[in-house]
């Protein structure tokens, strides 16, 4: 936002001084508070940037302070739970967006800022019964100022949606993984790109993929089921020795794969 | 080999003529036959660098072919099959060493060449009781003086790892995007890096995947229901709502997967 001329002052808030004054030194931020009240005090913009078990417990100890007509947003990639928990809480003179800015790496911390991160991503809004017109409008136009393609859903679709597209893929990697160290054999050195490409996103943090399963159980559960009928279905194919509908299933998976880059 | 000085004359055979005159033309090869029997005549060494199901009729086809002291190498990457099908039908005056250079990519054709493609990278060497000490130390030396760290075992103990480590992600990948793509919604646009990532060697060619497949069946059906079980109990877990078994699963398989970096 900084970058782009959309805003005239930051304050940060974390748990971690030594990171805020670094973001402070680097000119990343303008001043910093170890306070979450005191850090949003006066703020027309407000952006809950932390891990998605922990949204709504700040949502809660910042409401009573926002300023009259602040607009809070959070970036949380599970949607419905966190909007059921703030919606409730906020105070009548400011409104609330959940937001999914869909980019981002594993790397944390002032030294993974990067002005660039959000352009030519997409956003995904998912509005309520409960949201403002113009609060969703303002939302909207904060993200295309940055670059991202909004898209906007209703929360219980974008989490249905974010189950198969993401959480599935990390919990199939963290299984693969476990699936290959409990077979047995000294594997070292005997692994080429595809697995570490594969098996990538099996390194993240076990305690944020944790709360994220929790708060999207329901949907993780269909997709984990579905992802092991379809095991099920190829290793069918291979006992039965039909090769020519394994290779169709092959041939399916790779014509779709490449409609991904 | 060319650029370490490891051969002085190099004859290609391929099916495609326009890639071996190309080949030709880069000072690759210095000549090329379409007849593979020609193309192996007065060569101290033969390298079959062709996908996997085709390696044992191409063996059959050179070997009458091949001059006395001759060195046969394969690069495929199912070893027992291959075995099974060169070894009855080798002339007692050359001798054949499977080999699997674990390297390279999806492209193909004389445009992805790349001299250092080896460097740095594992080759295992699958002897049997039927391969001359000989014979063993000439394929050793050979990938070694391409810069290749060569691991020896023999050819049912490789299958076994490669259905683990290389035929299991490919499989897992290419059920994924099918999960994705059959679960319904429209997801374009809505996935980050972790599902291209994860995904990427689903688009590998399906051919020589059910190729690769068909010819280690007995090991990669293992390995898929061991996937299967393996992805049937974290559901469990999640569905249980046992979050601390789950997120200790998680961290299990952060702590394997950082050990391949």
């Amino acid at each position: 936002m900084r970058s782009r001329g959309l805003c005239s002052y930051i304050t940060g808030h974390g748990r971690d001084e030594q990171n805020l004054a670094a973001a402070k030194d680097k000119g990343i931020i303008d001043s910093y508070s170890l306070d979450p009240s005191e850090a949003v005090a006066g703020a027309d913009l407000v952006v809950l940037a932390v891990p998605v078990g922990a949204i709504a417990t700040l949502a809660a100890t910042v409401a009573p302070s926002l300023k009259e007509g602040a607009l809070l947003v959070d970036a949380g990639s599970v949607k419905a739970a966190v909007l059921n928990k703030i919606e409730p809480l906020m105070p009548s003179h400011a409104d609330f967006v959940g937001c999914h800015p869909i980019a981002g790496s594993e790397r944390t911390g002032h030294a993974a800022a990067d002005a660039e991160l959000f352009n030519g991503s997409t956003c995904v809004i998912t509005p309520s019964d409960a949201t403002s017109p113009d609060a969703l409008e303002q939302a909207t136009g904060l993200w295309e100022a940055m670059g991202m393609n909004v898209r906007v859903m209703n929360a219980p679709e974008h989490d249905l949606v974010m189950a198969l597209v993401s959480h599935l893929p990390h919990l199939a990697a963290s299984a693969l993984i476990n699936t290959i160290t409990d077979a047995g054999p000294d594997t070292a050195g005997l692994s080429g790109g595809g697995l570490r490409d594969t098996t990538r996103i099996a390194a993240s943090d076990p305690a944020l993929w944790r709360q994220i399963t929790q708060m999207n159980s329901d949907n993780i559960i269909n997709s984990l089921r579905a992802y092991e009928r379809s095991i099920g279905r190829l290793c069918k194919l291979i006992e039965e020795g039909d090769f020519n509908a394994l290779q169709a299933e092959l041939k399916r998976a790779s014509g779709m794969r490449r409609l991904l880059d």
